[in-house]
């Protein structure tokens, strides 16, 4: 069957094979991460309605698959955020100075119409560089 | 005129001179690709009404602009899907099981205000990496 | 605290230490730029009402950041149009044109239920390429 060209990366949960997108993808020094929203490991929204819990879960999900490549949120070059709400944006500001401790990341926020799952108010995708050789 | 630190990838057809972006352009081993909606040859939009067909059409624009480069979907890092509206958005995971043989990309998809192209009901925007040295 | 695995670019301004985010990133030779709007160096939409004169505001704000690393907008590779309205968007290809003078990058673009910036009728997220050793 070939394989791919970039190793597939899905941190210390299980995969559900019916997914048809990997969580992340890492091609050379560059970490590939998918739009993730708050679930947890049973698909179940955490923070529900509360834009900073949810931001905070989804770092968390973003550290798992970054400590599987020896990684951190500080690797993290670029977030794209897309809200439903404006209310308590703000609030996700304080959730990125608990991950981002030595510098920032780019960024860009904008308000879509709507979020595929239920229940989300923000969902985030995300680019890292990962030093050191590529597997 | 100097020339772009990039190579723009067109694939097969020719490109209107009028467009103020390329479909494709790579730099080193990565290609990036334009968002992309289901428009054909003459620029109508293939599948009215039918996000999956859409969707095919669109994954097949991106196996022109891959093969260009000696690659093909499977080459594909991270896709970020647009969409107008939620029905039968699940059908285009079949889609991309179609598409991609080895293993998935990244993936993120939100539901935005509109697309600018009448008609498209999903536009798509890509990753690429391609191995081997950049030309 | 340990230093990030990337170069924060801030061009020729100072940026506030109260932002969780940079303007933009460089890892290897990509410069990633965060989503920019039309505002000027005291935080005001230049453009009120006018998307192109926004677009070239943004586009202005991108050189300084290009400059910062000996680039300018011909080494964009890709951009991400976040509009809130059609109209006159048209006008936005003639600032590409402006700016982008020995080939065009890839561009997606796509309206959005709103950007957070008041008065904002655009916002764009950019990626380089920077030729050359890393900083």
């Amino acid at each position: 069957m070939g394989t791919p060209p970039y190793t597939v990366v899905t941190g210390d949960r299980p995969w559900p094979a019916r997914y048809t997108f990997s969580p992340a993808v890492r091609v050379g020094n560059l970490l590939f991460i998918s739009g993730t929203t708050a679930t947890d490991e049973n698909s179940q929204i955490v923070g529900r309605g509360d834009m900073a819990a949810q931001t905070r879960q989804i770092f968390r999900k973003f550290e798992r698959l970054l400590a599987a490549v020896g990684a951190s949120c500080d690797n993290i070059v670029q977030t794209v955020d897309y809200i439903v709400a404006t209310e308590n944006y703000r609030a996700t500001a304080d959730v990125r100075r608990e991950f981002f401790k030595h510098a920032f990341p780019t960024a860009t926020g904008v308000i879509v119409a709507g979020l595929l799952r239920e229940g989300a108010l923000i969902e985030i995708s995300a680019i890292a560089v990962i030093p050191g050789p590529s597997t």
